[in-house]
């Protein structure tokens, strides 16, 4: 999933997403409750509407900005208390709080709020966080029950606002009503035994359409984070999606693919585009490089995308080296339609069961970093 | 001319900037000759390969530049010495160097070399300054032949470099083979018998396919502007176009039209559109006004641009407030795509009589800067 943290992929129109092959996108309900507010959002028609994305949609509950970006924030099990960023405002997050927010948005799939640690925090800690983030879970499946109850039903999307003749096309025509489903997240840190009562905890707690597996890529060494995969993997249910929060790398991507996971979110493929560092079958290419000043192959010949059909390498090294927008817009669009492209071909590998050679061949080519011109 | 000073147009790829009406682009020699040195152009195929764009382009000689941001500049009869505001290094701009750059390049239409001066300049700088730009032209013009006859020919363009299945869309089918051309600028600040008498010294010196006036929209109050194009229009030969520098904002492009100009250059609507002002036929629209935090309309409901037939007013207004670069990109193509639109209206009003009282009756309507909301 691309990630529009504030309902906008970092300088790219909802078709252009679509036309590189995404299928569902993320937005960060945090932010958009700083700003422009839920409330807002909910009157403009959801987040659908506002962003022009009218395929499936996600919203994470914000717990990760919370605990990493907000000012002087205090948790108790009751939640998190934080001063915004922006204008130095109290603001209060509670499970409760957080499906309001969430349902307000309207998108497709919502998480619940969790407790986030530190990448090497120690048993103690972790379990502390893990065991609270089961009790959220549980306020939150309450709330969410709540909302449905009370008539507060899920958006009735506003695909069309009056007056815009063209939206972004529709990725899922068939559909149907939208029904807003609450995600768990597995929790744990590197610790094989919390990880597995995380997930026991969750599924004994209800029916979930799909399992997220949060708290990795946060600063773990990476056979840490794999070795936790592979535990996650094989007590997790084999029948839904798993969901590997905020790992994005192509390499990190095949290995979570390796390892039963179906859905990833993360910025780097953006972020990474922003400051000129492009992914290439052959590991990454930094744009800035000397090499490239005079280089007129497409960045990567086999990609489709409008950076390598419509420019050369030496023109968009020019971009950046120039400071021109087009250079991140560009960078930010190859990058998502790499790892779109290379989920296609996982997915097409596990069909067709070439998928364990087939990633391991790929990861060699990556790792090697091999040569970028050809 | 929608500007592209390092060879992109402020976010926007070539194809947009084609679909939204453009003919005809600009770009800065002075920015390109810096980075990334007009050889690396040549050696990419010229300027419309680099950039990738395949109608007709102009290079302003970066004259302007020089005066307006380069360090420790030394102005001689020689030319322009200046230190590099990248690097700190010392450069030399004479007029032979600046047609060599510009014939590296490759633009299709090029400027001259001409001494800039501060808006207010009495007669005597004003009058050192015009004179100057007459000399300089007569350099340009001798070093543009010399080029011409050593057998340093325009560039044969290659629009398409090898390995890219698809550029920019042609804009000028019929267009043949290029051939470059330069164009002289009249200088003479706000003072009228100064202009008559750069005109007079341009239209002794050659036989120019369109003649530029320079020096205007630089801080004089705009009746001097206006009086000064009056002047201008009386002298100038009227069976070849007009350009008209530096001059971009909508009301100013009509009094200009008004006064027999026919081209323009301005990074008005992209500068203006990067700090979230839009053009309207009733006047400009600050984005982050809060009156547009739940407005659905679209910015302007006339306009075929994706800003206006994609998104609403309270999404463009999140864009800025939350700092997303698709803002600043939607609305730089909103403003182009407005100008352009204003001078395909102009054209028609020309061609069918009306443009004396359309004209009137459109700047009436943009100055009263009426409702944003209809």
């Amino acid at each position: 999933m691309p990630v529009g943290t504030h309902g906008a992929i970092r300088g790219l129109t909802t078709p252009e997403v679509a036309d590189i092959g995404a299928r569902m996108v993320l937005a960060n309900a945090y932010h958009l409750y700083l700003r422009p507010g839920d409330a807002v959002v909910r009157a403009m028609g959801g987040v659908h509407a506002f962003a022009r994305w009218d395929g499936p949609m996600l919203t994470d509950s914000g717990g990760y900005q919370v605990f990493s970006l907000a000012r002087y924030r205090t948790v108790t099990e009751d939640g998190v208390t934080f001063k915004s960023k922006l204008d130095g405002a109290m603001h209060a997050y509670t499970p409760e709080r957080v499906m309001q927010i969430e349902r307000n948005l309207g998108a497709d799939v919502i998480m619940q709020l969790d407790e986030l640690i530190a990448g090497g925090s120690d048993v103690a800690d972790a379990r502390a966080a893990m065991e609270r983030s089961l009790r959220w879970l549980e306020r939150c499946g309450a709330e969410f029950a709540r909302l449905s109850r009370e008539g507060r039903a899920p958006l009735e999307r506003e695909p069309v606002p009056p007056g815009t003749p063209a939206l972004a096309p529709s990725n899922d025509a068939e559909r149907t009503a939208p029904a807003q489903v609450l995600l768990p997240i597995v929790q744990g840190g590197v610790h094989a035994e919390l990880r597995r009562s995380s997930i026991e905890g969750i599924l004994s707690r209800g029916d979930w359409a799909a399992v997220a597996v949060g708290g990795l890529s946060v600063g773990e060494p990476k056979p840490a984070m794999l070795a936790t995969l592979d535990v996650c993997d094989m007590h997790l249910p084999r029948d839904r999606p798993r969901y590997l929060m905020g790992v994005g790398f192509p390499d990190d991507l095949l290995e979570g693919v390796r390892r039963g996971m179906d859905l990833f979110d993360c910025v780097a493929p953006t972020r990474m585009g922003r400051h000129g560092t492009a992914f290439t079958r052959d590991g990454t290419v930094q744009l800035l490089k000397s090499t490239l000043r005079m280089d007129r192959a497409p960045l990567d010949d086999a990609c489709a995308c409008t950076a390598c059909t419509q420019y050369d390498r030496a023109y968009l090294r020019h971009l950046f080296a120039a400071d021109e927008p087009l250079g991140p817009r560009l960078i930010a669009l190859h990058n998502l339609a790499f790892v779109l492209r290379l989920m296609r071909e996982a997915r097409a590998a596990i069909v067709d069961g070439s998928f364990g050679t087939w990633s391991e061949s790929w990861l060699a080519r990556y790792r090697a970093g091999a040569p970028t011109t050809p």
